[in-house]
């Protein structure tokens, strides 16, 4: 199951960014599971990654080898590489998780000759089982063979793990009256199977982006994208998500006092955004997609508080999935939230453009006729208005199905 | 689904609390849903209260009637009742839903001439829909005349909505050289069928108790027996639980500094832990019983914090629920807990008796037949040692179920 037709752009090449591909027999035989990324010499990359304390050992060296190579230049200029594998995420490892990762790496610079950390490995997949080392250092030979610019759909592919299918966006934008490219591949939210982890998003361009800038605009940009979108709350060891950026466009360098800054900012939030909803319209389980949005907030924080609260009940997810208009638990749930001093006689719930709830009781005018056929639809909007300020935050979640729990059930069965 | 035998003890008479029953017709014909509990003259009584912003109209009348009449003693010393509808939680009703709770506490005060803060109203049930006060009315006086002490069994069935089956526990205490008796009644945890609040629990006993030890009783009591127990982390807006004490043993007055007293207090908060566990065994679709222990906290909120993490978790549960000791989920959602700079090193995690990580990684000598023995029981222990300080807590949980979803999915299919 899943929310939508799920339809792929067509990915363009893009301009010093080649991706190689390969089922190196992590996964079952026939899946793609590891993918290469190379990216040209003079490239800018940077990421935001897991807060898990238990995060992954990939995910330890690649924030490593980031501030070596990218940000203090530690490390001779060259092209560089990100190494994905998906069926074992490399994570509750220990020592021997650490090492595993680090020979990823020292395989890939000595094939292509550059320093360590040059290499930047991802890992997704069963949590707690050693990587198969052996099995990436010889499809990793195979992957650079297939090192190609027109590879983005392949690749989306090969960063699966149990997602149903492939996830992508992709926008260009005039720039200093020139043509910038950005494409964008993401993976599964929630920890899907049983053990499996991670979600992963990858987003490359050819704009000319400073490293101070990019590792600004990745974290402003996944807060409001990947950051906002919630399938069961569990955080995973090895959520990661990249920006990196070739610079072989014509464009001049990207400067934050251009004219065009803000479309540019703008198309390239819009990618993070579209990638970030894939993989909420793709949860586990899914029936529908589900925009929680809180406004009239008296902060940010507390507007995601509310709206984390609703995103998070399992009784509002299941009355959802049953396409029941039961205002009754988004009432109880509101009212659990972690805020202060609520004064009922100011809140609105609205489903969809209707009203259902105002000064803290059932709309008179409202309809179980009206709120069944918001209900009915693939997706729903859950409007909050707290009449305590002025902040709005929106999130983005799925339903609670019976499949989600026989997805996450059912695994060894 | 509900796990074990949930056999009930026998309840014996407590002199001083009378209990009536009746069909009022608020719930599908032939069901019990109007229960009247009257304490005698010179009875103390304290209870605690949903925190839920939006709590029902009887929540808040309660409060105010206990404030009155037990605690300032503003109305006249009489017997006092405690009058608990089923089929309709009276929540999200507004000014409507107080009318109403008002005019069922004065029919009770006019049926038994007392005043009307000595009537302390309950509902359970359907969110936002009116409270149906004439059948309230109309069976109230069937329910007085049915008041007897030999009725606690029946009022237990009486307070049920989706519950599986009545709960109960019964308990004796020597007490200054007398018999003292404790019973205990509660119903359903989480919010049960759509819309379906509240966990009520009533303990009463013929112990001589003083208002203010039974006021700071039920708060100490309740906090480590009905606030450690969660299903979905869905707070409703009618939780309440009572302690009320008729005085009419022939035991002296409580006193904390009697010998007796330590004694007196490890049974009655006995009575509190079983009713609480009854519920989780009971819960929405359970097939598990699951105690959390949190070991070596640096605080008591800490280790809450830890162990509510992982009793919500919906891939630990559901894990639970197929049997699987897929221990990377714990791992993954103790990683997220909100404790500042854990450890990894020092973490420790066991299923049963079964140490399964240890330093932050699967033991060496654990085997997969170790866990699954574990996990094959209905009832499971999630054991965590952090290994920064000397507080425990217990948190009691159950699964997540297909059932679970599809009892809350499919109330209107």
């Amino acid at each position: 199951m899943a929310v939508g037709n799920g339809a792929l752009p067509e990915f363009p090449a893009i301009n010093g960014i080649r991706l190689g591909i390969t089922e190196a027999g992590i996964k079952t035989p026939g899946r793609k599971d590891l993918v290469l990324i190379e990216l040209q010499e003079g490239s800018t990359c940077a990421g935001v990654f897991t807060k898990n304390a238990f995060c992954a050992a990939p995910v330890t060296l690649s924030k490593r080898h980031l501030l070596t190579s990218f940000f203090n230049h530690q490390s001779k200029v060259s092209q560089s590489y990100l190494l994905i594998n998906t069926g074992n995420a490399n994570a509750g490892t220990g020592k021997q998780g650490m090492e595993d990762a680090v020979a990823s790496c020292q395989s890939t610079a000595g094939l292509f000759s550059v320093d360590i950390d040059r290499v930047l490995p991802f890992s997704t997949g069963v949590i707690g089982e050693k990587l198969p080392i052996e099995k990436i250092q010889k499809g990793l030979s195979i992957a650079a063979d297939d090192l190609n610019e027109n590879h983005w759909l392949r690749a989306a592919e090969g960063i699966l793990t149990t997602d149903t299918r492939p996830k992508g966006s992709v926008a260009s934008v005039q720039y200093a009256g020139e043509t910038i490219l950005i494409n964008g591949i993401s993976k599964g939210a929630g920890m899907i199977k049983p053990n499996m982890a991670t979600m992963l998003a990858f987003v490359g361009t050819d704009a000319h982006i400073p490293q101070s800038l990019i590792s600004e605009l990745v974290t402003e940009l996944s807060e409001i994208s990947f950051n906002r979108i919630t399938v069961d709350g569990d955080t995973s060891t090895n959520d990661s998500c990249m920006l990196f950026a070739s610079g072989a466009s014509a464009a001049s360098e990207i400067d934050v006092d251009h004219e065009d800054y803000p479309r540019f900012k703008a198309v390239l939030k819009n990618v993070f955004i579209e990638l970030a909803q894939a993989i909420i319209r793709d949860a586990e389980g899914a029936t529908k997609f589900v925009p929680v949005i809180v406004e009239q907030a008296a902060s940010s924080q507390e507007a995601l508080d509310v709206a984390y609260t609703i995103a998070h009940s399992p009784l509002i997810k299941t009355a959802l999935f049953a396409s029941d208009p039961n205002w009754g638990r988004i009432l109880a749930a509101l009212g659990r939230a972690p805020i202060e001093a609520l004064d009922l006689s100011r809140v609105e719930i609205f489903l969809g453009d209707v009203r259902i709830v105002n000064a803290g009781e059932k709309c008179a005018d409202y309809t179980e006729v009206q709120g069944q056929a918001v209900m009915d639809c693939e997706e729903i909007t859950i409007q909050i208005k707290l009449g305590r300020g002025e902040f709005t935050e929106t999130v983005w979640t799925s339903d609670l199905s019976q499949d989600y729990v026989k997805i996450n059930a059912e695994y060894r069965t």
